[in-house]
């Protein structure tokens, strides 16, 4: 089979690599039908973080090819998704909606020997706990891209929404125009938010976001954007906050527009971020958030995207094979697109 | 008057002071019934904190001796609590039930030449958005003491538990034995957490947290603690944490035990506190709280304590009067105490 194989920053091959097989006896091998790149696959391809060069990718939905002896709940030919994490579905920290604190959490796509989900096929342990199906259907490419969004970025802003207890008639700040603040700006909408002030400076992302429910923007950064933030809300900042970037700055930015008693839902993974402890204190500032369990979230988001409520698939503004998967990354790396999609295989 | 005055660290004295005049047209002066001595005076009081030398205290409760002529939902004769903080009431922070984040917020008690509420009159800036009045009648003593507890401990700790958003069936763990970690163990109770692990190695107020609803104790601290609610939690954590100290200590318990998706609801005033970002993030751990809003909990505390279904004012374990004062901060900072009530005036 074809796999996208990490070969250091800057450097995402294809290679031939043999079909995976059931190596315990509670994974399914999945035929990936789509797959896409994450702006987390970026920190790696930018050198930022070390990953091992080997096989990359975690956003999936495809078939299932196999499954081993202990699986019961998913059988071969089964349409699904995975989340980016996989987890056992059965331990506390599964049994409360935390999967990515699961007992046994493991992540696709961390180089090495292990495979990832930029493949014509993947293995998926604790498939029962892990994969979720969907009504197998004759569906449309721009469905089958807004399935794909609940393995991460949909579920992720979603979390971040959730995360910042937005609630009817809130007044929301989005910080991150990347595919996972536009997603946070969709997921800011349908809890019920009134104002969703998305920051932004590239016009495309600008649409989108307004698209999706963004009534404000705001292209400032920093201080000037604190500033701008405090003028649209007549001084007292937003309700609720969704940290969708990671970096120091938009922590820092993130905390300094909440108002008072206001939750920051973070889901940026934090690279050199300093959370200020007694400014956050003295305005009862709170944080929750970390990395998504979008596992919990897909009873709530499938019903939206199957009945066309959400089309959180539009966050994809370029479509490529797995052949040409190098532009993808570059793509992403330079701005040029929001998120690439990867078809790999039909349905 | 008499009056407690701060002369620097471990020197409370009393002096006269002339009576409290109205200031403003929002003010009042309260004659001073029952006061008291916080944890919080003894940051000043060990010199860990600085205090301008002057009038201090922030817990009372009292009669209304006069009003300004903006003064219009108080009047003298009123008994009323007093939260620690003055506040509007008409901002939108206070609106929104944030009261400390009053944008015209102040605080009773910060030396200098303004007047405290160790004292026998105190004034009281926005006297109609800050006092709360009580239903005139013949309290006894015990139900004065658990009415002055609404001015800050018991709504403290009712904070803690709102923010770490104690519910029903929940495993939480109060860190901290002072009063207003008991008041702490007290909340979570109340919000119907059915297994409450109190951290403490002092027996007076062990048996206190026990009789406040405390099902297990910790005496235990730093990695030990965390190995004892570990054993305790079958390797899982707790479900919220109350962090009611204030220290880099208790802040890295109270992440550390906290579960998977858990909230961190800290009302101990951070001192060198870091919080740890990645940790917290990657297993979803929040945090929420500050200084307690405790004009908001008012309306659902005081039916409690009249009823007497709370008795929170049996934190105080020493009753002294105004003129030996000292002795009440002495007997706190040796911990021969854990809160010391002034009995200043009749009602």
């Amino acid at each position: 089979m074809k796999a996208a194989i990490f070969r250091g920053p800057g450097s995402i091959v294809v290679e031939e690599r043999p079909i995976p097989t059931i190596r315990n006896n509670g994974d399914a091998v999945v035929r990936i039908v789509r797959s896409c790149v994450c702006g987390s696959d970026l920190w790696f391809y930018r050198g930022i973080s070390d990953l091992p060069h080997g096989g990359v990718g975690h956003e999936f939905i495809g078939v299932v090819h196999e499954t081993g002896a202990d699986v019961h709940h998913i059988k071969p030919g089964d349409f699904v998704i995975a989340p980016f994490a996989y987890s056992d579905g059965t331990c506390p920290n599964c049994q409360a909606g935390f999967q990515t604190a699961c007992v046994s959490v493991g992540f696709f796509g961390q180089g090495g020997e292990d495979d990832g989900g930029q493949a014509e096929y993947v293995r998926v342990p604790m498939a029962d706990g892990t994969l979720y199906p969907i009504p197998r259907g004759d569906y449309a490419d721009d469905v089958l891209a807004s399935l794909l969004t609940l393995s991460d970025v949909m579920g992720t802003g979603y979390h971040a929404a959730v995360s910042a207890q937005v609630k009817a008639g809130d007044t929301v700040a989005v910080v991150g125009d990347g595919a996972v603040g536009l997603c946070g700006v969709l997921s800011a909408k349908m809890l019920g938010a009134t104002r969703i002030i998305a920051m932004s400076r590239h016009a495309d992302r600008q649409a989108l976001a307004r698209e999706f429910g963004a009534t404000d923007i705001v292209e400032e950064r920093g201080a000037d954007a604190l500033a701008r933030i405090m003028e649209l809300t007549d001084g007292v900042g937003v309700d609720a906050v969704l940290e969708c970037v990671g970096t120091h700055e938009s922590n820092e930015t993130s905390f300094a527009v909440a108002r008072a008693g206001a939750i920051v839902g973070r889901v940026g993974v934090p690279h050199g971020v300093e959370i200020p402890v007694e400014e956050t204190f003295f305005r009862n500032v709170g944080m929750r958030g970390g990395p998504a369990p979008v596992r919990a979230y897909m009873d709530t988001l499938l019903p939206e995207v199957l009945s066309g409520r959400i089309n959180p698939g539009k966050v994809f503004d370029l479509e490529i094979d797995l052949d040409n998967i190098a532009e993808g990354y570059a793509a992403m790396d330079e701005r040029r697109a929001i998120k690439a999609l990867i078809k790999v295989s039909d349905l």
